[in-house]
């Protein structure tokens, strides 16, 4: 992938990051997707400070990826649960990619704690580049990153 | 997906994050995968403090994505050249998942700025879930996150 000379105000890249491109708000989407819905459940797991996970959970309700409903259990007050957005689900390929990379590089000599499986056939998967012909790539040095239709022309030197 | 009841300390998730989740870290990747190699050539682009951009490319030789050379234009004094290695050209997938995101989500009207492709049949190309039966998944929602030989116990409540 060789790809010089351009704009990058506009890149894909950095508009996801803009949204989730920080250590929190990427492992509460983490939480959210092994099903935790409520306050309490992420900050068990995740021990940030409550303020900090308050904020990034209400900028990702701004964000569209998690949605906030009550909820009211028996003599308690009303309080609120997160789940995700279909926008939000999509986020998941990027979670388990970030995951798979961990796994192989970062694991505990007993393997990896998290094995994400086929449901039904329970086999576990990875992630394949596939392009629109169905061609299965075998690395990355078979993707070449071209000039998009919102591409910006280079800033002039 | 749903697990509850673990213990998220040897998430690979996490691992990875405290490794590249940090925005800059992550674009600065997104540079070399487009062909940057040079400390001006990510700096041009990017447009950080120097010195952010400095450690940043520290870290990520330390933690053996980036390898560090030296190079040396005639008349001037020696500079480095920072090149991916194998480990960090396997988080092209995750950067790929991200790019995806944003492209889908927020992009401009004209479309996306940079597309992937696989070099030679021109295709584009997205990231297939795929099990090591070779069934390819329709959704997320076929898949689900089990405990790995990694796993550790639930903490004591």
């Amino acid at each position: 992938m060789v790809r010089t000379s351009y704009q990058a105000s506009n890149c894909s890249i950095a508009r996801t990051l803009q949204v989730v491109g920080e250590k929190w708000t990427l492992l509460i989407l983490r939480e959210t997707f092994y099903g935790a819905t409520r306050f309490e459940q992420f900050h068990s797991v995740l021990n940030c400070p409550r303020n900090l996970l308050s904020e990034r959970l209400t900028k990702l309700v701004d964000e569209g990826i998690l949605e906030r409903s009550e909820y009211r259990e028996p003599g308690s007050r009303a309080r609120h649960e997160y789940r995700m957005t279909e926008e939000g689900r999509e986020l998941a390929v990027a979670l388990l990619a970030l995951m798979h990379w961990g796994d192989r590089h970062k694991a505990d000599p007993e393997g990896p704690p998290v094995v994400a499986q086929h449901v039904g056939c329970g086999k576990d998967l990875h992630l394949a580049l596939v392009c629109d012909k169905g061609h299965v790539m075998a690395s990355i040095d078979e993707v070449e990153m071209v000039d998009g239709p919102g591409a910006l022309p280079p800033v002039p030197a």
